[in-house]
């Protein structure tokens, strides 16, 4: 299958540890080669040489609407939709005050009730500034969500791919019916931008935002990214109206005037190394399709699915759908010492991660994972599982941190 | 006075171009050498080899309370007391709505008319969020101030250093008075910061934000610092409740439970590559007080007020306070065509910025400006204003972006 994979030669655009398979992509994605040229180009000649005129000079002060329109090529999105800027969890914030204000008849944000934790921390924390006389906050199991869509619901707020189990949500549908019922969507794209094809202005979609640091590979930390669909753009505000966000934040004058376009959901000075990270990170991206990146995707987990079916290992339970086209670029398997396996994996060399209380999650990144990868992560599993390695007191006393 | 100068040899630690003289590290400071080996060794080692386990093994997990620790002994603070993260706007928001929370019967910001527009934004950007039963601001010109703190107001919202005059306030005694008022203090501490002496426990300061690109030389964009005195840290919540806030992230809990110290003003994932930035720029620190550069820094600022008041320019102001000890590490001279005269200084290789209507500003970097590049300033605005080269329209057709 590696032989006869049309992106198999993307593989070495990355710098891949030899000795390890690395399925955790999901969570940080490899190092793209180009990226440490691109921030030493940065520091060295664009800080360095050229100091404070590079914020014209080099246009760093046009990033964030210019990585937003290359991110927003990723998911549909026509350019002047999309900024790069802060956190997944400070533009939730933004978002969800700016859904609040477009529907002001209504209080309830929706979600489901295993989304993950920060966008619904982040959900709590503006309720709780709000008080329940503005902001109520509704989460229910995914089979319950379409029932919940009521009049009272300003907005929906979902991830498209579920954290723990790598199910899909199908946002076409959910957004017609959502809009249908008067209530706005905010997808969050973490584990979908860059890996399954989106199409967010034909689907209408509201408002999104995005991680830079899983399948784009933008670095640790990476800078995350805001959509706001054009149309809403104009009576859009948003509470953290920082300088960026002014209509012309050099003339230093008092009052606040958002800017006329999505700019307006700046806030603070951008972090321009990390943005450059992603910048470079995003090139790999000009050569290939998200299409063909699904493609080889779906193949990568339903290879590892049957080879772990095939295996029958006891107390393994496999949670991910077994439709590929109903699950993210990830398999999640449960046991109840999943958190003992997914160590005994790393120390095998096979790099994964635990999701509390009882996951063990692979993550294909299709532009570097070879089927070999899925293979040898099944043979390493069937191991570690029969002979009950994981049994191994040194496991469960390791502390969990990421 | 550069021969005297015990500070001399900290500008070998910068890359400062040969020809130009740099007077704008108030804006965005030199590049420090060990920079770009810090950053390339994080991308290269740190995330291309080890990957998603550099959040344990190389700690990325403890850099914001690791890197604020380091901030906060530049500032007098305490460890526990700082984290590292997110952009000063963004902290302004989270600290204001932390500052009413503790001041549950008062709902007034104070602030000065002619502080940095961004933290007068975000003040508006809550205020227009909670509304005016919860939130009211007034701006007041500086010599109102403390006219103005009455039991209506919940916090005092300062900026240490004016960005236009260089003005500086006395923060420990306007502390003091608005404490005998039942008035928090949040003090915005970016241009002072690394340059000048701060005693941010022994005055019993609140909550303080600060920049790290500025006199910290971080980085374009380098991430900002948030400081909450310990006292109030337990009772303090805040509405950007992200996962990284959170008492255990990584459990994945459904509801939001805040960690019991500083870490619970986090809130997205910090960004790495820039934070690395910024920890490697503070390792000059190590090696000098902010007491010592302080003094630097008052001498220069002095020689060049007194060569460009002796030079008695035609139109030209200075604005700057002429006592050292009530202005920061800048001088600002106004003039009706300050635009113009800053491009002709640029132009001239003297790298100063303009701030609206008319100031020219010259921030003066101690670690690594010369009293020589005081003298060169000096000596090419005499030129530019004596010869009218400012009256070149090529000059007054430039758009202004920094």
């Amino acid at each position: 299958m590696d032989l006869n994979d049309p992106l198999a030669r993307f593989r070495e655009r990355f710098k891949i540890p030899a000795d390890r398979v690395y399925l955790d992509g999901n969570s940080l994605g490899a190092l793209p080669h180009g990226v440490t040229e691109r921030v030493t180009r940065l520091i060295e000649q664009e800080w360095g040489d050229e100091l404070i005129t590079s914020w014209n000079s080099n246009d760093w002060i046009g990033m964030p609407t210019r990585v937003g329109d290359r991110l927003g090529r990723l998911v549909g999105a026509a350019p002047g939709q999309v900024v790069c800027t802060d956190s997944i969890s400070v533009n939730l914030f933004k978002l969800l005050s700016t859904a609040l204000m477009l529907r002001p008849d209504r209080k309830r944000i929706l979600s489901q009730r295993d989304n993950f934790p920060t966008d619904l921390y982040i959900a709590e924390g503006l309720a709780s500034l709000l008080g329940p006389d503005r902001c109520t906050i509704k989460s229910v199991p995914a089979d319950a969500l379409l029932h919940a869509l009521d009049e009272s619901v300003a907005v929906l707020m979902l991830s498209h791919v579920n954290f723990r189990d790598g199910s899909l949500h199908d946002m076409q549908s959910v957004t017609k019916i959502a809009h249908e019922r008067g209530v706005l969507v905010l997808w969050d794209l973490a584990h979908s931008a860059g890996v399954i094809p989106l199409e967010l202005d034909e689907w209408q979609v509201d408002m999104a935002v995005g991680c830079g640091y899983k399948f784009l590979n933008g670095g640790p930390g990476a800078p995350a990214f805001l959509h706001l669909a054009k149309h809403h753009q104009q009576r859009a505000a948003q509470p953290l109206s920082g300088w960026m966000g002014h209509a012309n934040p050099f003339a230093f004058r008092p009052g606040y005037e958002p800017a006329a376009d999505i700019r307006r959901f700046l806030a603070g000075t951008p972090g321009i190394l990390g943005m450059a990270a992603l910048d470079a990170a995003l090139d790999v991206f000009d050569d290939v399709s998200v299409k063909e990146i699904r493609q080889k995707s779906s193949a990568l987990t339903t290879l590892f699915m049957k080879a772990v079916s095939k295996l029958d290992l006891p107390g393994i339970r496999v949670i991910t759908p077994s439709d590929p086209a109903a699950r993210g670029s990830q398999v999640s398997l449960a046991h109840e010492n999943g958190f003992e396996i997914s160590q005994a994996l790393i120390d095998a060399g096979v790099i994964v991660d635990f999701r509390a209380p009882d996951i063990v999650r692979f993550g294909f990144s299709p532009l570097y994972n070879r089927f070999a990868d899925a293979q040898l992560a099944a043979a390493s599993l069937r191991r570690i599982v029969e002979e009950q390695r994981y049994l191994d007191p040194a496991y469960s006393q390791r502390p969990q941190v990421t």
